[in-house]
């Protein structure tokens, strides 16, 4: 028997708080307890990505709660999976954690994770509990390609296509990060969030939105498919446009009156931060939203257009605006 | 672009080091470089589980070398699908790092854990680089189950079965881990152990094994697959044996004869160290050999005969030694 020790839990309890915010569903075989779990694919073709959450590093204390670094960590996952063009199925978690961790930061941890994956289809099936001195969290996204479906790769755009994105707000995730690294906001373990000294409507909603990305990453096994290429928006236009441009070798000319409303919606936090809200929408990490370049004329419901592909430009920048060049860079974890 | 750091590495420059590292397979479609990775299975179930080792919780520094944490990191994730009686394909790895990190560690890391996942027929398919304080590897290992196959559950063992390991020596990895925690062994970054007082032929090798255990897995998909009940070794003979009693609903008694030639083989090192060897045997994790219910007369080569699986005795304790209660416990992360 594995008996607790004073300030600490043992693994068994951490269990018993974990596994019932885990529902299973159809195609798990065999969920967590035994060896590995076993999941009924729709097709032989896998689609896998890991992914982790450092605290300190990837989220900060008192700036998010359990709950929604579940969240995030599902998020980031999925919309991996999902930029591929497939479906998503299937988690599992590596979460290690100091050995003061109270029972209900696991707890709520796991139903976040859990809450985000049903939403698109999947199930936590397995995990691992360890130590470590601070919170982290490793989670493997899998799913599936259908039968006789091909990935939707970063190499497939050409030019003349059109660049789009699956959401209607670029930046809000860096405008919820500049308030929180601005020290004017503060969430509490239940998600309750206290703004100091900002009076822009909505500004509670970035930094929700910066600590649980809300975006529908169904665009990506749904009408993102038709895609020539696709990726998720994780580390800024600018860097992910970047990326697509060289896997695909094109260069990438976004549109600056396509931008222009999602600039003017974060323009009075902005301003109340001193801060330049293109510098969000360019360079913002962390939407989690279809990145996607379409067939001109072909840019389906939920996307909408934000650039244009080009020939590939020797010496030149890959991404520009408007044909010019852009300054600042996206997120580099090393850098 | 991406410049690095003074004291630092961009991303670009680790991936740099750590991709050629990464031999890649037929049954890989798509490797890492895109956002997920696409794996052709033999079959539509996948198998997977996830695994994670924290340093100065998992690994000391100073008592082992990057790549052997690698291969350790590998196998013991590896280890559980084969104790599935599946074939293993396919890891990710969310490796988190200090900025200050030698590009060395990264490139014998990912060295390490191709190697083992190589000896298994498995490739490295895909991962994630970030920031933290202390070195993490969080590792998701999948593979599948022939057509038509069922997984070996811990759960089919019965009253009258034996119980047997596919290994020759038990409590290596203790007795390594013994070494290294009585500080009289240490690895230099090339994996060179250097001992300090002890005079037992073969306690480099122990310590070894410790940090990188070699062990059989193809048992696991090959004569394993007869077994009733299958699990990988991983925290000990009475914690896990404890485990598949309680999935099956069974007893298990070990046969000291059985285990007595493994504890003989470490009694010169024990009593070095003044350390009971059967401690070792009995309670030492992280083996990793596949520990597997045959019906009588039916245990395979590669498998020895360690025990007997009993009818459940109501209150009693549920692993016995010649029908003894043992003392002592297994490993819990958390206690």
């Amino acid at each position: 028997m594995t008996a607790p020790r004073p300030g600490g839990l043992s693994e068994a309890s951490i269990l018993a708080a974990v596994l019932p915010q885990l529902p299973s569903a159809d195609h798990v075989e065999i969920g967590p307890g035994d060896d590995a779990a076993v999941v009924r694919l729709p097709s032989d073709r896998l689609v896998v990505t890991t992914d982790a959450l450092v605290e300190g590093h990837d989220f900060l204390p008192g700036a998010t709660c359990p709950r929604w670094i579940g969240r995030k960590a599902a998020v980031q996952n999925l919309a991996d999976v999902a930029a591929m063009g497939a479906r998503p199925l299937a988690l599992v978690v590596a979460l290690s954690a100091p050995a003061e961790t109270p029972r209900e930061v696991f707890e709520q941890i796991s139903a976040g994770l859990a809450e985000r994956a049903a939403v698109d289809g999947a199930s936590i099936v397995g995990g691992d509990l360890g130590r470590a001195d601070r919170l982290t969290l490793a989670v493997t996204a899998m799913g599936a390609l259908g039968p006789g479906e091909a990935p939707v790769l970063r190499s497939g755009a050409r030019p003349g296509d059109v660049l789009a994105i699956g959401t209607e707000h670029l930046g809000r995730s860096a405008a919820g990060l500049a308030v929180v690294l601005d020290g004017r906001a503060e969430v509490d373990a239940g998600g309750r969030i206290a703004l100091e000294g900002l009076r822009t409507p909505g500004t509670a909603d970035l930094v929700r939105h910066h600590d649980a990305p809300e975006v529908d990453l169904s665009l990506g096994w749904g009408s993102g498919r038709a895609a020539h290429a696709m990726m998720d928006l994780s580390d800024g236009l600018v860097r992910d446009g970047g990326r697509l441009a060289a896997a695909s070798d094109v260069g990438v000319d976004l549109d600056r009156a396509a931008l222009a409303p999602d600039v003017a919606a974060l323009a009075p936090l902005a301003a109340e931060l001193g801060e330049d809200p293109w510098t969000w929408v360019l360079h913002g990490a962390e939407e989690h939203a279809m990145l996607a370049a379409f067939a001109p004329d072909a840019v389906p419901a939920g996307f909408r257009p934000i650039g244009r592909i080009l020939a590939p430009r020797a010496g030149g920048p890959a991404v520009t605006l408007d044909g010019a060049e852009i300054s600042g860079e996206g997120f580099d974890h090393f850098a």
